[in-house]
């Protein structure tokens, strides 16, 4: 379990183990377990071994939080334009606002740097969880923590000495029930090559987020560089623009970010008491002061444009959590299954009382959430100071006994999001910085010692403004600078936002210290003893939790029933322009509108289908039996805003916009013939 | 149960009954069966029927939402800072800024007129009981609604013709259980006279509000007026400038607005499921709308402050609310009482299951509570014109024929209100109606039927800058127009918001016939036999809950206990300028400092009670055995904030600013001899 400090992470966690035997499409596979004979029994067909390695030497991670495929030999990426929605507004101007009208390279050498990005690809998965759970031995609380994540830092740095072109990620399953090591081959240099306007691909905005029927345009390619040229990509996804067909199996491979399916119910109340309201309230928040700040100024208006998409988003994430946890229905089959697991592991000894011990850990966690929640504010100078400020005490340490995030083999991807290039609107910093510190004050209260540390006697309207306008931590310069002067750099650093992050550092590593203690630690112990229990309950019919690692799902095209009629499986590029009512966010695209009496109106736009995906598999290759793309998956229906807890196969569908939807784009309507013609080469 | 529409009205209900037994120093009494011997148990003392009458006669309420008391025989009101707000940014401009700069009108030729602000006294209540629920009979449905709505208007009618100087109300208490007859004598012509620094009564601001220690100088005065002259007011209360005594006893004569202290399990998980995390996020998101807009330009800041301000209280306790009902102590406690009254209860055939008939109301309530909620958007300039439309309508019905809120009774306060005079700041009016629509599209969807009866085919953005900018409905000359046009000027009308509510009427007309039918009816039957079956278990020891009518709370001067020590009961003013961190919210108010020399550093500030209130009775006196005012109550602490569902007397506390305070700041800081003086006098 991480803590839940950043922005975007606040549900964020590595618990837990799917509830009972996974039902009808149901799962996030490793491609190591896949299981093959399941899906023969109900599709008459499986991939097989030399299937399974094609596909997944062809799945890429970003870095970024997304999925994503290569799909030519040179290195072509297809992805979700909200994938890379930060890389264009990067690169945009106001001169040239490419997030606004799109962006096509006219050659390899206009293609666009987007800074921070990294793609990876999965070369092997080794088991290593007698290694962990020896080093681990008897040690309990914060020395199981620390053992733990010494153990994990020399595996990753043993297996992965090329830092340049490798990293290697020890993964825990089941919540501790498994450590696997995942060794990756990274490109560190990702260019922007073609992106539609972006009212093509968020038509319908945040409305239509999360919905079905749709009509986007979710589709954008990179390219992976390496020492300035295009990486070579033979083992691609083979290019396929076609028409889905009504109950085809269709496979998404990609990386989930996150589920907590196995939640027990002592996890769940506090979610749905404690974190989740908080969630609400404070996003919220923020979504309504970021709407009103770039109502007022076009500039602010496309700045901040990215971060107020993510921000809805996942606020609909969240509203969808609520309301699961809310409905009896819901947290009745959850509550069912637990009493089950209960059930069959009575009397087994080795099995004790897990749910006892989560119930424990969950209830030292509820003192000091409030502490640990707002221990730090947001914004990204604030984060650069952090990072500097922890790195420069870190790396004067030995691998196994650093700060988490701060080991060997995070370190070069921690140092690259530091260093590379990007823009910094200072009034998106200091808004962010402002509403964050206020909501620490509100929810400590102005008397707590911690919101006096935070605070000072400023107010956080003129703490952010004279941090955000003081420091120079804008200027990539200023950052190498004070990452190469390491810890006496940045002792000697008068830069206000330095000096800051510094006076904060103590109080947030002692919470630390406490969750390794008393929540971590125990956690991961209960969760190791209900992976056995699950196992010797269920077998081998189990998936782990997703951990935005390399999964496989397989389902099929397939509508749904809502209120008593069958949702069609999907939508055409014509249904847009009965759609459109000219105000936005439900405004034409330009280019489709000057381009109407080219576009093929039946062309399949987006279609939905039962592949069990949650956030994190964004721009995920949907793969048909031939092992060809169809697709990019881009989200799910609503149904599937309680995926985070369970997988009902009847409600839960994957949307995905099509291959034949972004080729009859690429020749119509954004003309890109030579990304076509890559396409189609063999 | 009102249909929860309306901003800040959200929570609003009349339904529902103590949950047994009052403990301790709960409860919030009605006038004609304060329970004396109770008290007198408790304390050793009582008050006798002459001085309940003498202080009835003084107490005000406040048609804006708050309580008040006259204090001299000149019409001299005492309420609360916060509750003249509104007034005194309405008669604030950029270059007489009295909201930020305080106001004392140097002669009652200078006190200024408060738009929309009517006092009232009650003159006497009278059990309709039997008249009312004879009236319905064995009516269900919308039928038993229109026969009680028939019978009230007929009532209220009847006892007040004299429209001009009197008002009456039928209150429905217990939920139904008992009706009463509420006479008034109006005073439609309030005028302030003297209000301190914004930043003296607000010190601490959102962050202080609902804790203690405070330092709040939250008081305010207002005289009425009749025929252009102050009202004599010989009844008033004595005004005693002195520190409270720890332990002696206090009284709390107001208006709470509304408590829902006897939901049954199946309206409590209404309000956690469904109702609240939507409030939590919505008013959340509007917080932050608001803020942002704000911080762009110093005249918006004043604009808005006392909106903000509002929204900001409402959300702390919809926050404390969200809090209570997900602690399983205190959900806890709430569902022994209901077991232990079913218990009593079972086998009595006259009582039957009142639960199960809340829960089927309830439940159909579910099917329709987004539409319900989602139907009108939000805006005094959107309010102007569906009243107009609205009235126009029911003008010309029987009384006892029309929609809620249009019967004889009411309409000369709706009247008022509509045609005073007050600023209307088109961009604040915009932003609430553009942030209203946004929501009922996102909570509908946006391809629900509503949602494009409130749309067209225009975004909330556009839709509401053509509907505000084109309305002339700002100027209350129009309104006035329109008004006295009647029906016939109404259909006539081309102003587009009055276009856009005629538009939007027959679904919101619609919504209201399916509440009545469906939840209104059905849940007043069965509060009806819930307020039979506790009346039968415990008796006369019960208090209906608020419904924003008088009451009478008895308590004492008393701390609690917080994380294992005192809180002490009262501040001083000295205390301020210790608290002062030069930084908003704790800025020191210029006069503060100013005349820090004079100000007697020991005078008790703010002090807390035990007294049992909620929202509404802001603005109360609070009185001591000699009927002589001591304080007004301005707050609870953070304790109170579940003093919605029930009240714990070891912990629930009314703050309160102290009449010694008062008069320091009368005398020392914003000087007005002259009112202390009128004070003083017998």
């Amino acid at each position: 379990m991480s803590r839940s400090v950043r922005l975007f992470a606040l549900a964020s966690a590595a618990l837990s183990l799917p509830l009972a035997a996974a039902r009808a499409d149901e799962g996030m596979w490793t491609f190591d377990a896949f299981p093959a004979a399941k899906m023969r029994a109900d599709y008459g067909w499986a991939p097989d071994q030399a299937w399974l390695d094609k596909v997944r030497s062809a799945a890429v991670r970003l870095t970024g939080g997304c999925s994503a495929s290569f799909v030519s030999d040179s290195g072509l990426i297809l992805t979700n334009h909200h994938c890379v929605a930060s890389c264009i507004e990067d690169n945009s101007t106001a001169n040239n606002n490419i997030l606004k009208n799109g962006f096509t390279a006219a050659d390899r050498s206009r293609e666009l740097k987007c800074a921070g990005q990294q793609a990876e690809v999965v070369t092997s998965i080794k088991d290593v969880t007698a290694q962990v759970k020896s080093a681990i031995g008897t040690a309990t609380g914060e020395a199981a923590v620390k053992a733990r994540s010494a153990a994990v830092a020399a595996l990753e740095s043993g297996a992965c000495p090329d830092t340049a072109r490798t990293r290697c990620q020890v993964v825990s399953l089941y919540g501790g029930g498994q450590y696997k090591l995942y060794s990756y081959r990274k490109y560190s240099d990702v260019r922007l090559v073609w992106a539609p306007e972006a009212q093509a691909a968020q038509f319908g905005g945040d409305p239509d987020n999360f919905n079905f029927p749709r009509y986007s345009l979710d589709a954008s390619f990179l390219r992976a560089y390496e020492d300035g040229k295009p990486v070579a990509t033979p083992q691609h996804l083979e290019w396929s623009a076609r028409a889905p067909v009504d109950g085809e199996a269709t496979f998404v491979v990609g990386n989930p970010g996150s589920t907590q399916r196995l939640l027990t119910s002592e996890q769940l109340a506090f979610q749905r008491e404690l974190a989740l309201p908080i969630t609400l309230a404070t996003y919220s928040e923020l979504r309504g002061r970021l709407i009103s700040a770039m109502a007022s100024d076009p500039a602010k208006e496309r700045e901040a444009a990215e971060t107020l998409g993510g921000i809805e988003n996942s606020l609909k994430v969240y509203i969808g959590r609520v309301k699961a946890l809310n409905d009896p229905a819901f947290t009745g089959r959850i509550a069912a299954a637990e009493a089950q697991l209960k059930a069959k592991s009575a009397g087994n000894p080795a099995i004790g009382n897990p749910w006892a011990d989560v119930a424990k850990a969950m209830a030292s966690y509820r003192d000091f959430y409030i502490a640990d929640r707002f221990s730090l504010p947001q914004g990204d100078l604030f984060g650069y100071a952090m990072t500097l400020v922890r790195a420069a005490a870190e790396r004067g340490k030995p691998n196994a006994e650093r700060f988490p995030g701060y080991s060997d083999s995070v370190l070069p991807l921690v140092q690259k999001r530091l260093l590379d290039q990007r823009p910094i609107y200072p009034w998106l910093d200091q808004l962010m910085m402002e509403w964050s510190l206020s909501k620490s004050r509100e929810y400590l209260g102005a008397d707590d010692p911690q919101t006096k540390l935070l605070l000072g006697k400023e107010s956080p309207e003129a703490l952010s403004s004279r941090l955000v306008n003081g420091t120079r931590l804008a200027d990539p310069a200023v950052r190498k600078g004070l990452w190469d002067g390491g810890i006496a750099a940045i002792n000697a650093s008068t830069d206000p936002m330095i000096v800051y992050a510094r006076n904060l550092d103590a109080n947030d590593r002692a919470l630390q210290k406490r969750f390794d203690e008393t929540v971590d630690a125990p956690l991961t112990a209960a969760q190791s003893k209900l992976a056995d229990a699950r196992f010797a309950a269920y077998g081998d019919t189990l998936y782990p939790d997703a951990t935005f690692t390399l999964r496989i799902s397989y389902g099929k095209v397939a509508g749904w029933m809502e209120r008593g009629e069958m949702v069609p499986t999907r939508t055409t590029l014509g249904g847009t322009f009965d759609r459109a009512t000219g105000a936005s966010p439900f405004d034409l695209p330009p280019a489709f509108a000057a381009n109407r009496s080219k576009i093929d109106a039946k062309t399949t736009y987006d279609f939905v289908t039962t592949n069990d995906i949650i956030g994190g598999n964004s721009g995920s290759p949907v793969i048909d039996r031939q092992s060809r793309v169809i697709g990019a998956a881009f989200d799910g229906n609503i149904h599937s805003l309680g995926g985070n807890y369970g997988y009902d196969g009847s409600l839960n569908r994957t949307v995905v916009v099509s291959t034949d939807a972004v080729q009859e784009a690429l020749e119509k309507i954004y003309p890109a013939p030579h990304i076509v013609a890559e396409l189609r080469r063999k």
